[in-house]
């Protein structure tokens, strides 16, 4: 079972303009992260297979956690924690809060239960509904709008995990029980030009935007091209074929020392069959990469995106670049997203214009992450969530096959450190 | 419900002598397994928390793989595998069988689920009854009967494993319902003399014994004296108190890195409660030292031993003298084994003669784990089982208080690197 | 003895503009390395106390072979290799040329001897003087002056890595052998406004310059404001007694955790005396901190830099800002460089305008060090020599102390890992 | 220059027995030592090329801080230290004496010079001659014999850790300037029987031994066999070729994981020439492998020592068997030791019964190194001499063809962690 959401949710528009809808927005948010454990047994759940990874467990406390610990202790009147010790059991990084479990830990507590996180989550979803029923202190809505931006990105995260605890056990189990639909041609690239200039870049300040979005601001541009879509596995296997993890100076420094070090000769998930041909491992279990040639290059790290575009002669676009262009799609921007149920990347329709800017995958940019000039970090405990992270970490923009779709924007800056595969990304490319 | 077996195994003696009787012994410690997981959630069996250790589920398919891969393959016609995978899945170190995982994926074997692995068992325990019931060959008997004891030393890992997954879990939950009962008080230390001369050391060859064991052989001893019981929980606070774990003088020299590198400061599962106080955690959960102080100390490594023995002028006795001395007991001996459901050494008893030889803690002796004259490993794969350990590891004697009361014998040899703490290791000094 | 170099050479003005003038810059700069180290021994020379650093010895090797593979061997005829093994024994990180031995080797590089570096230094030197006197290709003429450039950067490394050297040998010997002069006031900080708007960035085009410099393209700044002057010792030392190493809130999450992981409390070389205070150990061996009050705060890293500005509720200027700002200083920019004498920063002048921009400490800007857009890097081998870098490195500015004059320049771009310390970097704030 | 010693000193016979004798020894192994060092620049002198290894220097003036610290400081009124630092900075392990810096800073102690450490010698050798020369207090006497021992274990290591230092520079420079005879026949191996019983192990008090070598004790053998010589390189090969490091059943379970983790696939320093055949980079340079096939194979840890044994279908005698099969060889014996210069292990001779029992290589015995009954350590901070490292160590007998003649006896034990390789060690193999 894997349709895990309603139609309705697939374009960029929805987001919550009264408290009455930002309750509708919570509880289908809410709903939508337990519909995500539906394939999953209480022993998966406990998984925490890379250093990346949180088992689902705790994503389930914490996302929990996060309403508690922000919204329901400071602006409900008499709301008592669950929990006494879930105050600091759950909190993952805020150090202005309470002091953290080491984060390898998470998958030592089988206790709590499942039993009893479900409990904790229906605690809290009930006093949310309650604070929201009533006339909520702006800042409590405020907060509680985060959490659920915060919820999607957990849900995100939930399905990196799930597929790397999958993938690292060797049975290789499915999370999603139908198998992929098979894809071996994409349309050729074509280059579109911008004309780049003074642009405005950030969000422009109605519906929600992390911290990190603001405030927008003036960046001058000099005249750019896109590719029309994203780099495909067949390319892929191209640069491979021509010798692409052997030959240093196609590579970062840091990046080279990291395929040595870390014997990587394919991207993540790639392996050899027993027929010794290359497989695909998926959410829905393996595919041979024959069949998925046409597929979008998935869980490649920032120095094999940027390795692949010097070989190509190309280069990454910055997040301006990036970001500019996305503006020029008209509303609403629709894209292969979680509620699609297709949990991979597609191959790109063969239509005009820019191809799969938001959703199937993340697109690394050349872009360090970095705030904005004006930069201003959330007042208090949520100033932690974004700000402290703006080192060693490249942007990446437009959302994948696992984000829900309400969770993304033109604006929207992701971010991972450049050595990390185990996320959806992929890269686009920028010609020079 | 901690009340794990019959009171009948509580001594040393109960070993099958017939088919039938092993047929019985089987069945025995096959339940006495699932008797020891009822406290347990299936999240509870998922857990790794140190190195050493391995999930309670991994514990229940490694054994139930020995008996499919020693005695079901080669012996039982017609004979298939549960699942083919399992063959390499739930391999521990066994080179000669095949590959296996990594130790620390362990904890990410969700699937199989615990329902899987119990179909596994039963599949496996009705395969054996069907062979022993018939006329089984007798290397097949012989094997059953490792594999059966075996299954015995994985119960007491797991009793070490669930110890340290409850105690990394902050919640610091307790496996044993009832609290134990206090103890402040043990008997004075009495010095007991042994001639020593040329003494015969190792296995007679009635009954069941380890390769390493064997074989029996003359060993010289000078005149040695034991204490008459274990060091406790108050003698080791005085160590402390006098400065033990600062004085670099009382340390092997590797014994000392490893306490700078590992801050330790006192054995482990002490800790400091909110008054400041020394707590003891438990199996029944955690205890004021002061209440405790009677009771051997517990959990210390091979370098806290030989440092406390040095501070108190005295030394640990060879595995020699041990055994020799051990001999001297009447039989049946008796002890407090896994049996008695305390899960936790308790203080001597103020009889005569020695106390507290079997049963209660390990005995870390000065003796490193070596072949005996004119050892020979089992032959085939099953040799992998003692002899490649035989480097720089220490020898232990005489079970704990969570080992099996059949498990043991005067000829034991328990091993274990210097430097682990998990496991229910105590000391007994010798005088110079 | 430590006046290394003639007072002509302080400001930033010397650059060659013919073969001739080249001629005399290459034998000005070969001579100044061998002056630098005429304080050291043969021993000293062989030293390499923490992963950053190589051996003097080496960086005497590796600016020779820099020459030799990139000039002498492609465009002088008839040029023979001083020694066939010197080829790869002394390439740094070119892997385009050969594989190279283990950085952490060179210290184990006994031989060749330092009679035997020198010796290879005079064939260089003599084939190189040999190639400017005739008349070089145009290529062989860039390539020299790049490798002037690139020994005066070996130059300030070397400078970096005997202070480490002498740091870490307790004996704590002194380079320089004349103390450092008290410093206990610095004039108060002035506020400097600046306007911004769409400025140009990057090198013109006169004189030599890194491919990174390049090319020159239009940035959008808002309107800034900057320190008259770098942060002193004394204004570092407030912050560190405001808990500034105990409060996670004022830094980076990797910063964080390096300050636990590393146990920083201070900057690097600063270390309690026998009586108990702060002292500094300078290239002039230690000294007071009350001393140095006035002086600016060195060996700070970046995640110390960051910090320090969000506690003073600051933050640091962008690579941009510096520049654009440093364009505005009327030429010819004088500092406190290495041709001083000094070797360590010095207090601001009480002067009207920006303060120690040049000299003194290289300031970490809150730019992470990437491709300027439309940045092309050297072709070949000397490719590798900026661009494969661009990746989790941070942009510092405007030389130090230990920088040779000629070498620095308003777009001279600078980058260090920002949990480094042992180079000369310390920090400019910028008003939010 | 190679020719290190007088030809007297190559039998075992030469121990002091007067004060005017211990003056002799003294001397000669002082200047034994700066013999050693005259084919060394000072640069040789600085390296440190693996962490078993110190620099040169560095054992320069340990031997001569042990003199100051345990002789002359307590022993010699009115002895001033050369230097009050030196106190600690050359101390090398004795906890009880001072702290000591790290060990992998002894490669940054470019100063004090070489020079200086010089002098250092001569003043303590001054003050030495001048207690023995007056009647010095027994405890004097006594303590400079071990200092006269000690300094011949650090000759010793002066030569495994310039053989490393030079192997691993890619120079592979020559330490004695003569190459090595051609070596490919050795006599064939003929077994040895012993009659065991109960034997007296350990030193017998007449002349000097180590504290580990005591008490004399009774050990009860059963009857063994031993090979009249050492296995060689040819025998060794031959392992290598039948699958030796491939085959997992074979090796000790730490072996196995050595092999793995460190690649291993021949014994330390051999490497494959340009012309692909195998290579011995020996102290007198590399020689061709087939020229060297008689030699015993040296430099192999216990792990492969061990799985060459099971290999073989042989076992190492224990340290027991050694030294009561060593007790039989009638006096004074001889062997290729230190003086002889060759500085490697040479053929077997074809004489009757026990060959190369001393000198050649070091013998890995199945022993593991433990304090005999009734051992005590040496009083005070010479106590930390040998007893603290008796842990997760195996005994090696017989001397090497560098230890200096006069150091050897048959009860003497030498000790190593059975992963190292850098010493002169081989084996001897026990029949079953």
């Amino acid at each position: 079972m894997h349709a895990t959401v309603s139609p309705a949710a697939e374009t960029l528009s929805v987001r919550p303009a009264s408290s009455q809808d930002l309750l509708l927005f919570f509880c289908s948010v809410r709903q939508q992260t337990e519909t995500l454990c539906l394939p999953l047994t209480p022993e998966d759940m406990m998984v925490q297979s890379c250093p990346e990874a949180s088992p689902v467990k705790w994503h389930l406390a914490h996302t929990t956690w996060f309403f508690e610990t922000f919204v329901l202790t400071p602006y409900l009147e008499g709301y008592r924690p669950f929990h006494p010790d879930f105050v600091w059991l759950f909190n993952s990084y805020y150090n202005s809060v309470s002091d953290q479990p080491l984060k390898k830990l998470r998958a030592c507590f089988s206790r709590p239960s499942l039993e009893e996180i479900r409990a904790y989550r229906h605690h809290v979803d009930a006093a949310v509904e309650r604070l929201l029923e009533s006339s909520a202190h702006p800042e409590a809505v405020r907060r509680i709008t985060i959490g659920v931006h915060h919820e999607q990105q957990h849900q995100e995260l939930l399905a990196y995990d799930v597929k790397n605890a999958f993938w690292v056990n060797p049975l290789h189990a499915a999370y999603r029980s139908e198998p992929l639909a098979v894809a071996t041609e994409a349309p050729p690239v074509r280059w579109i030009d911008f004309p780049g200039g003074l642009v405005e870049i950030g969000h422009r300040g109605e519906g929600f935007s992390f911290d990190n979005e603001r405030p927008r601001h003036r960046h001058y541009l000099e005249p750019y091209t896109l590719a029309s879509r994203l780099v495909t596995c067949g390319e892929y296997l191209d640069f491979m074929r021509d010798g692409g993890y052997q030959r240093p100076e196609l590579w970062l420094s840091e990046g080279w020392e990291t395929v040595k070090a870390q014997q990587w000769s394919a991207p993540l998930y790639w392996f050899h069959g027993d027929d010794g041909e290359w497989q695909l491992f998926t959410l829905a279990g393996a595919m041979p990469l024959a069949a998925m040639l046409a597929t979008p290059v998935c869980h490649v790290s920032y120095f094999e995106a940027d390795a692949f575009a010097r070989w190509a002669g190309k280069r990454l676009p910055t997040e301006q670049e990036w970001e500019a262009a996305a503006e020029t799609i008209p509303e609403p921007a629709t894209g292969n997203f979680l509620e699609s149920g297709e949990l991979h990347p597609m191959p790109a329709s063969s239509g005009a214009g820019l191809q799969q800017m938001y959703g199937d995958l993340w697109e690394w940019t050349a872009s360090a992450y970095l705030g904005y000039p004006g930069f201003a970090a959330e007042p208090g405990a949520l100033g932690e969530y974004n700000g402290k992270f703006m080192c060693n970490q490249m942007v990446l923009r437009g959302g994948s096959a696992v984000t829900p779709a309400s969770h993304i924007r033109s604006t929207y800056r992701n971010f991972f450190s450049p050595d990390t595969r185990w996320q959806f990304a992929g890269l686009r490319l920028a010609n020079r």
